[in-house]
């Protein structure tokens, strides 16, 4: 198999899983750096598809188009994290695999996760494994107030999850899941939510992007914006999480912790998305190397970019029809369109970043 | 023919003539903006068939596939201007071709820019027309001093030119161009070089970046600075002389005036460039909407950017063999890698920008 000892030169192939937005953004930084990508996916119709002239459609677990994907690249990286095990063990046999197996088995289930979090002494909300109904009615008993019970993995844009108040919901809630494995989240009753978008080198280099406020309206991200009103010290605090979190998990490329504040300040770990993560897509304009450039340059093995921020920035999500909108939005800010053929309810179709002086340096 | 009444919407193809590394920074943006691309490009392995799922490698004269590749448009733009005449107009037959064959057509021949330059009350360096060694020697004498003799078509970084300090020189200098039609032009003393980068909308809407100055090595530019030494009268002539061009062209694009500067300040037009110019890459860093957006912008018919610079910045080509040092310059500022296969002497490897805070705004 291919090693990497030293990094990918300019004209290597990465190799990345998923052609969604977060694909397409990373191929077009890859690109920027020199380096030649291919992308896989599940669907032919993907964004990412547009930006390289080499492309798998396939199912996630075709053994064999994997081999052959993997043979076509120098290192695979992937936009989410619910690839099969056997199927990242599959690629990892033949080519170097950034972030690694371990990372995203870790992060890959909620229970692991929180587990993990927990175990190196970080704050996060009380938690309950629920593989039956009768568990889910004794995690509620324990808890003992509102909670969140969320399907242990594939859950995101907050599929998979529902706010509970009695034991019965609970149980209903975890029957609505069809078996699927769950777990009981104490309800956090946070001042606001924010996020460390980080990354780490191969050789254990760490860098943070300054932490933005993020607002969500139905479960999906509205809106980043940076400075937040994270304390300096909270600031410092958030970047020791992230690399507490990075260095436990000997994690090579970009990832984000999401934050929960507490009214008294407290930083919660909310969750660990191992991957380039929506809150992080004002690194685009803010920033001289973005989380993009950041995690190509990990994967490669390359020096990591410089993550400070040279201005503030307001990132909002284009969600479904407000597309239709684009005209008027490209007059008002750096508007990014994902290609996606059709827009549906809650889709993420775009983003746009604006920029403001730096106010805090 | 296709026609362009409206603007282009997200998921539009926009074509790109020419598959460098222009080509492929414009397909980049394209793609930001939510556009597919179609690059055409005279050899198989064009840098910016790396960033595009659909491209032509066929001659600049093949009309079948020219007309295959407008079918597959909506709109069709350069990344260079020196396309035959006759498949500009094959093209334009089919599909909106921005900028058109008007501006083209004068841009491409140094006798006819410089003529246009000249009635439009701009100045220039002295210059002559020279079709033949009588000619040559003509010019030189009228001339009265040093001067330079060009290509009148298809030069560029230094290519069909010669400095000449005689009329016997003259006459030498344009004998080495086989017959090619020539201009003689007076030498120009001057302080620095520095560009105008401008745009002009389907609506006559015009945008113009801060002109940045311009140091050249071997007839290669080495380096672009933002802000330049330009007084703010300065700048404002400067864009003021890009204005005018674009209206008397009606053009439609990003295009570049480079400038001569005297030691008595005045303004002096040397180039035009139709296209997106290596003195523009700052922008991608250092404004919101960088040339490459800003000239898609265009050719979609959608509303200009804004071409505010929220940073100052230097930016500095990476040339032939020093892109070897790829690794120590991935560490000291935003690279940019243009995919080419191999290194050689005076070649456009890349470049990279380095920001610094706003001293000018």
């Amino acid at each position: 198999m291919k090693t990497l000892n030293t990094p990918i030169p300019p004209g290597g192939t990465i190799g990345i899983i998923g052609g969604g937005q977060l694909g397409r953004m990373l191929a077009m930084a890859a690109a920027r750096l020199g380096m030649k990508t291919c992308i896989y996916n599940d669907a032919p119709d993907a964004p990412a598809f547009q930006v390289t002239d080499r492309s798998f459609a396939a199912p996630y677990d075709d053994l064999e188009k994997l081999a052959a994907f993997a043979d076509a690249c120098d290192a695979v990286t992937f936009e989410f994290e619910n690839l099969p095990a056997h199927a990242i063990a599959h690629l990892a046999d033949r080519v170097p695999v950034r972030p690694g197996a371990h990372a995203l088995a870790i992060t890959q289930d909620r229970l692991s996760e929180k587990t993990f979090v927990e175990r190196l002494g970080l704050k996060t909300a009380p938690f309950f494994d629920v593989t039956s109904a009768g568990q889910a009615r004794e995690a509620f008993a324990k808890l003992g107030g509102r909670g969140i019970i969320k399907t242990r993995r594939f859950g995101y844009d907050g599929k998979g999850q529902a706010k509970v108040a009695s034991a019965d919901e609970a149980v209903k809630a975890f029957e609505s899941f069809k078996g699927a494995p769950a777990i009981l989240e104490g309800f956090v009753d946070f001042e606001y939510e924010a996020s460390v978008v980080a990354a780490r080198g191969a050789d254990g280099a760490f860098a943070a992007y300054d932490p933005p406020a993020n607002e969500h309206e139905n479960h999906i991200l509205r809106r980043s914006t940076v400075p937040s009103p994270l304390s300096s010290a909270q600031v410092t605090g958030a970047k020791e999480i992230a690399q507490a979190i990075g260095k436990a998990l000997d994690y090579v490329g970009v990832f984000a912790v999401e934050l929960f504040v507490g009214k008294d300040g407290a930083l919660l770990v909310n969750e660990i998305a191992p991957r380039v993560h929506n809150t992080g897509h004002w690194t685009i304009e803010a920033c001289a190397c973005s989380q993009f450039e950041q995690h190509i340059r990990a994967v490669a093995g390359w020096p990591l970019g410089d993550p400070a921020r040279h201005a503030d920035a307001v990132m909002e999500n284009i969600i479904g029809a407000e597309v239709d909108a684009w005209e008027a939005l490209a007059k008002t800010g750096a508007l990014h369109l994902y290609g996606k053929a059709e827009s549906r309810l809650g889709r993420k179709m775009g983003h746009i970043t604006r920029l403001k002086p730096l106010t805090k340096p």
